[in-house]
């Protein structure tokens, strides 16, 4: 019989709304785990240090993840 | 005329090694602004909690990067 486990996600809700990567400060991704069952993307954004859950399903994270690879690709040519 | 910036990357070198999702507690994406050129990726390990910074150029954060994509679908299934 599995032990009850607490739940520890850090987001309650996610956002869908678009992200601009240029007002991203940094953006973590939390693998899910015996703490919280999904994936978490949380962006701190620029200007105010505001965190915000984005909802991995979503377009805007498809495309801040593409953003990132083009301005890598950008930097190292 | 530009006034000379500080620049203050987090990661002087890289790794190219792989890195295995499972073993991964969170992955930090620092986009490139002006106080660091390129794109850092940073890995904390669940183990010990070392930061481990890794190459955006490499194999191993491609990987790294459809696993998480691998696991959302799993998940939502």
């Amino acid at each position: 019989i599995p032990l009850s486990r607490t739940i520890r996600c850090i987001c309650i809700e996610t956002s869908t709304q678009s992200v601009n990567l240029r007002s991203v400060e940094k953006l973590e991704i939390i693998p899910a785990s015996q703490s919280c069952p999904r994936v978490e993307i949380i962006a701190t954004m620029k200007k105010n240090g505001e965190k915000r859950c984005l909802n991995p399903e979503s377009k805007a994270i498809k495309n801040l993840l593409k953003a990132v690879r083009k301005e890598r690709s950008k930097r190292s040519s």
